[in-house]
């Protein structure tokens, strides 16, 4: 249930940035219940549409003087639950700032309002030959304050890393309407501490980006694409660690497993792929032209080595699309042959791969729930898609259990709770897997240096402190070399 | 004048660590007087060497518990002030803690104690076909620990980024001997905010990290060197100019100055440049063999069509190393020219290369300064060096307001006070340059959550609330992407 604002907050909420971007009616506020974590569904008491920085900073001075918390929100396309309101928040959407403020092709860089989608930026910025990193799946809808806030990755972040690589500098709203500069001018720290790369991934509980700097590359020259076909994921995770083991550097490295391969052939999706396959590796090199040719064959024996039954490589931009059309389209493919479907992330050393993938299918067989893995193979970011349907509670509970078997598998693999979707409310629960008292002591307290009364984005993130679990569990290897320093 | 401990404390501490790993003889405690910052000196009361996390951790604990502080100390070639002892500190040297922990091939990473020296790692990593790729000019010395202090960068970080880029984990020694993990298994963050990417560059002023991972890379399978000759840095700047805009990835982008090429041919580094010679630039390639030879045509071209007097290339490790002569023995061929030299460390946008680099040449003028400038071009970290001798107070104090105006000459043309040094106390004078008051106050809060009395590097990096000057002068970009962005 949504908690009603008073009529003259309202009333000044209006005067700030226009009655028709203050919205209060409950139909038109359907559209801010929920983001990509379809399970979840909570009623906000309002969305703010402000259009510049000053009208957040004076939106945010005008809520937190009455205690009010805000939500932000981008595009709502998280996978964790981030953009999801809290009992009696107001949510501040982007929607409105979305201007392109400046390129700057001699240094590359750009500046962005956040709410620009990340594939508008590359749009813009082609032009000039030049392209932001970061490829989101969800890159044509998505925007760039989402990105910054969950600290966002994608297919290609393999050779190029996640966007805290790629944001230098942020001007944000804080708590009460402060606002401050960070980094900027291409250098994240501008003197002091790294306050730009903390704010990244800060999932909206520091304030809000209002203007976002970021690097930009050169358009790669030249790309090679392969896709290469198996009989079984084992295979094809050999063909990964060969491929990598030889000191090859792909852009992406991407692998879809015989379920996903199902629900996208059964699709108006379908991307040709034989029957009863495996596995699908999508494999991409790109740079300057001469040497590309010898890396994609390298990377085919690669393929061929373990068994691969065929590995097709792309000959135009159109040859390549059809290649990725699998990988790109299994979201979309899945979401047609469930109602719901919980999109996990988390993390393995890339060589703990085929044990975690084998332990997952067992997961699923024991709750008997259909689990199909399209995952970032090369930097061991898997992504269980675990198909349900939430009407049916008792498939529901078994979701959530089997979810938490996931998590405590990745972990005790050696891996951690979340690749690149963030926490926000789904793994908050997981914070103790990964963290003892002490660190999450730690969390608390630098958010409460930027947010001391929890009214940015309150409930996500760090658990409270009665809900962490007394036993943290450690990874194997955090632990190996925490005990071989001989630390207590 | 340092301030002796109590007999008391000494003994708990040699109980820990053993005895002649306490130091408080002071003729054994001058080494410990001083960093690479010269023209600063002052005496610890102290100086403890522990062997493990262990022996960290217990070590805090007591003094922290008698409220001395500590100063962290790895090999002190830090070029800002950070390992400089504060009145009745205690230094902790990392001399002892120089295990390489663990090295993983598979998935690229190492675990290293804070003692390790840079180029021990790579060197323990080479039979595995990996390195460490940021490569400071003192990495034959410098350790991991104070890299991660400093966030340390090195000529071939244009391609490869800095230290932030490869440490995936810590585990930390905090305020009063309490443990923390921050990361690990390759990633920075197990959940939660970015604490790993936050320590880094810390300067020594959250704790002490006792356990470092890393990510390795592969060796490049190949590389090809260049070296331009330029009558004029002008000339130079052009060629720069024109290879990173004609889309080039180059691994390092080096440029020597007419000044210090003059101390390089005067000393016994003497590396053969031509009389004359304006500016000297170093630009390498790296990666697979195939299109190296491509792109090292195409940055000679970009040399030529700007007047290069000429192109040499390195046609095998021992001409590389040869061209890279000039570049690598600048600082010691300048610390045989002048009793003392303070290397300078600033940014700027690349564009402003050239009007920077004339100003920096009428700030020398006007001082009365020889100034050399050696610097990573490629991303625009400038490194004026500036000759001079500590016993000549005149020229001590034309030194220090010749450094106040390059720092604001940088700061106005839209760079800022530190590319790769850090803030030490060399630089804190300069940070109401760059930070207002909100920032410097949450820079003084993030700390205060790690270390809340102050008792880890005390008097570095966060000028006390009343040192700021009133009027911050903000860069040109960020107040330009700031007011479009319409913030107040």
């Amino acid at each position: 249930m949504s908690v009603p604002l008073s009529s003259k907050t309202v009333r000044d909420l209006r005067s700030i940035v226009g009655a028709a971007h203050v919205i209060t009616d409950p139909d038109r506020l359907l559209a801010y219940e929920s983001d990509g974590l379809t399970q979840y569904r909570a009623a906000p008491s309002a969305a703010v549409l402000p259009a510049s920085s000053d009208e957040v900073a004076r939106v945010v001075e005008r809520l937190h003087g009455e205690g009010i918390a805000i939500v932000p929100r981008g595009a709502g396309t998280g996978l964790s639950g981030g953009a999801l309101p809290s009992e009696g928040a107001v949510v501040l959407g982007t929607a409105r700032m979305n201007r392109i403020l400046e390129v700057d092709p001699d240094d590359r860089l750009a500046v962005v309002q956040p709410g620009v989608t990340n594939a508008r930026l590359t749009e813009a910025t082609r032009p000039f030959d030049l392209y932001y990193a970061p490829d989101p799946s969800s890159q044509s809808t998505c925007t760039l304050g989402g990105n910054v806030a969950e600290n966002s990755g994608g297919p290609h972040c393999l050779k190029y890393g996640v966007t805290s690589r790629y944001v230098t500098g942020l001007t944000v709203v804080l708590a009460g309407g402060r606002v401050a500069r960070l980094g900027g001018s291409g250098r994240v720290a501008s003197g002091g501490l790294d306050l730009t790369g903390l704010f990244v991934g800060s999932e909206g509980c520091f304030g809000i980006a209002t203007a976002i700097e970021v690097r930009l590359l050169p358009l790669p020259a030249s790309v090679r694409t392969l896709l290469a076909i198996f009989d079984t994921m084992e295979a094809a995770g050999h063909a990964v660690t060969g491929i990598i083991g030889s000191g090859l550097m792909p852009a992406a490295v991407e692998i879809i497993d015989r379920a996903t391969i199902e629900a996208v052939e059964a699709s108006v999706f379908a991307a040709g792929y034989p029957k009863g396959v495996g596995a699908a590796l999508v494999v991409e090199f790109d740079g300057t032209e001469a040497g590309l040719d010898a890396d994609a064959d390298r990377a085919e024996r690669c393929c061929l080595e373990v068994g691969a039954r065929e590995v097709r490589r792309a000959r135009s931009e159109e040859e390549r699309l059809g290649l990725w059309k699998g990988r790109k389209k299994a979201f979309g493919a899945m979401g047609r042959i469930a109602p719901d479907l919980l999109v996990q992330d988390a993390t393995v050393p890339r060589t703990r791969l085929p044990h975690v993938l084998a332990s997952i299918t067992e997961i699923g067989k024991q709750y008997e729930l259909r689990i199909a893995n399209v995952f970032h193979a090369g930097d061991g970011n898997l992504h269980p898609n675990i198909l349900f349907d939430r009407a049916d509670p008792d498939e529901l509970e078994r979701v959530e259990r089997a979810s938490h078997e996931i998590m405590k598998l990745c972990v005790d693999a050696g891996g951690t709770i979340t690749g690149e979707h963030g926490v926000g409310i789904d793994k908050r629960a997981y914070m103790g897997l990964v963290h003892n008292e002490t660190e999450l002591d730690m969390l608390r307290r630098v958010r409460g240096v930027f947010d001391a009364d929890h009214l940015f984005n309150p409930g996500k993130v760090v658990p409270d402190a009665v809900e962490t679990p007394a036993e943290p569990v450690g990874s194997e290897r955090a632990s190996a070399a925490h005990a071989e320093a001989g630390a207590p």
